[in-house]
């Protein structure tokens, strides 16, 4: 620290996102990424805008890529933000819905950034403790005084919440914005974007980060109503004129028009997702009921640690949360059904070598 | 508004970027973008990293994109800061070093972005009036109370204070942090960069939008002691792990390691300036000094806003702000010695269609 730092850095909590290690052997399962490429018409898309004007600002208002995205969700591109992934959009939330008066809620285990905007931005915050299941409690969400963000699917728990109960949560907080971080929806069972038109105080947060495949290319976006999008657009505007560059708008337009790749390969991890669940259990883990393209996995008798540091040794890197409620727990991204083969090749060497007892 | 937005959004008075027209026949003269397109390295080492790993996060780090905006300064990777573009780099400086009980001075005709940051970040702010000849007073920045950030070369007038005199502005403030704004910089005899390893107190913003010709990538950097540089990161780790995605970091690499590309296209366009100068003056505009991609220009007749208006329908996109201290000026990209010609056709043929009398 220098005596030159502001208040707003001193009170910082930086977020530490997972390790991008340089190995090129590694297999990285720690941050969620998508283990599939992105759509060939990505790549096209970037290369036809590649040799046009890069020397020209991007569109400051990115209608090209929010139209696409409303098209999606049959809205129009006035209820579509989009931003330079799905954490400038929450931070800009955090920015234009939260005030330091009022305390928002979000559950105790959740997204580690959320604290992280509260602290920046000086926002009083309750965590709500989750159920002993790792459920999220949705009735203690009623009434928040501050307004309320819940990631659905949560994380790192893979949890899901349903429509109704999302609606629930929106109605019992008509003063107050709802914040839904969905950046794993497309892996459950439906987004609660179908509301928006509904309910002017709900804001959906979604990425193209994980099922769109583009986490290199930092695109996310927001859908609510008009007068949630036109804040959204007040804080970018007073921010950070054009935050989505040239070739993210073409690659992100690209992702988000070819739903048959999207499809194929969002089904693709769903379905090694629900044959690698058995097949954790078979070998004594205790495996949340994952929604999303991760699962939150706990060894009956072989320490999360202990496991995290020889899957490393065995190049294959995944996710442990130093913290008392979780730190039993692995985060373990759904890679394709190969490097989940290997994968679970890896834990039975690790499991048999240390000599630990496996359950039936 | 609605009764969802913060306080934070209802403070906010938004920057009005230059038009992005989609007109195809438009010569845009009004953003101070680089005639010339990036190096033809940027579009390889893009291509190269296009195909590779887009699925997955950059490097939150930017180290090999910081290591090489370092060794352009003879500076290690850890004085150096990189965002996506040099609007981010600024946001988060003024969350970095100002603070909400001390006034920062700046200059009265600026960027106006300056004003916008401060009012969303609620820090107070002293506008210095210039001299008679848009000249910047030096010594009225002496002892500011909460720093001190000056554009230089200023925007829009173009005018350029020497190292000698910044230094007088940094020695003068040892408590504050100033910040310069080097955006323009490459068109202007030299950098202050060379006097941050004796100054912990300086903080060098520059872009690769201008002079390295990647407006539309979205990439700026801060160059200053380590301090100040470990500041910007936890603000950026408390906002947004990934600001500059994987494309923008290996186009900008390879932008800042082509000098050859970068001084020849930067030569270019000063030759272009300081022919167009007298050109303009023939026509009876006073320009002031530029020392910038840009030149600002009243004539002794002809309202701006009419030029503005006129150059429109011929084509020719420039930017006129309608503030009382510059509303009798127009700011003029400078584009290539072609484009330049036909804008000088264009300035004769309004002018002598609209009856003016023009000053031999």
């Amino acid at each position: 620290m220098t005596k030159f730092w502001s208040d707003t850095v001193r009170r910082t909590e930086p977020y530490v996102p997972g390790e991008q290690l340089n190995d090129p052997d590694i297999v990285k399962l720690n941050t969620n990424e998508n283990p599939y490429g992105p759509s060939p018409r990505v790549i096209e898309a970037i290369q036809s805008e590649l040799t046009r004007k890069l020397h020209l600002y991007p569109s400051p208002g990115v209608e090209t890529l929010r139209d696409s995205i409303g098209r999606n969700y049959n809205l129009d591109q006035d209820y579509v933000f989009v931003g330079n992934g799905s954490d400038e959009v929450l931070a800009f939330s955090f920015m234009a819905f939260f005030n330091q008066d009022a305390a928002i809620r979000f559950p105790a285990v959740t997204y580690s950034f959320y604290p992280v905007y509260s602290k920046l931005f000086r926002i009083p915050y309750e965590q709500v403790p989750l159920n002993r299941d790792f459920s999220i409690p949705a009735e203690t969400f009623f009434g928040a005084e501050g307004g309320v963000i819940i990631a659905n699917p949560n994380a790192p728990t893979g949890l899901y919440l349903d429509v109704n109960t999302i609606e629930d949560i929106v109605v019992n907080n008509p003063d107050q914005v709802v914040i839904i971080d969905e950046a794993y929806i497309d892996f459950a069972p439906a987004s609660a974007a179908s509301l928006v038109q509904h309910y002017p105080n709900l804001l959906i947060v979604q990425t193209m980060s994980k099922s769109r495949s583009l986490a290199g290319l930092r695109v996310g976006f927001a859908i609510g109503d008009p007068g949630l999008i036109k804040a959204l657009i007040r804080i970018k505007d007073s921010f950070n004129s054009y935050t989505v560059d040239r070739l993210a708008i073409a690659g992100a337009t690209a992702a988000i028009q070819d739903n048959t790749y999207f499809r194929t390969t969002t089904e693709k991890i769903i379905s090694t997702r629900e044959w690698l669940i058995p097949e954790m259990k078979k070998r004594g883990f205790h495996v949340l009921p994952s929604r999303a393209n991760f699962i939150f996995a706990s060894h009956y008798k072989a320490p999360a640690e202990f496991l995290y540091h020889n899957l490393k040794q065995q190049k294959f890197l995944v996710r442990h949360f130093n913290k008392p409620e979780i730190d039993g727990y692995l985060r373990i991204t759904i890679g394709s059904d190969e490097q989940m083969a290997h994968f679970l090749d890896a834990v039975d060497h690790i499991l048999s070598s240390a000599d630990l007892a496996v359950r039936d």
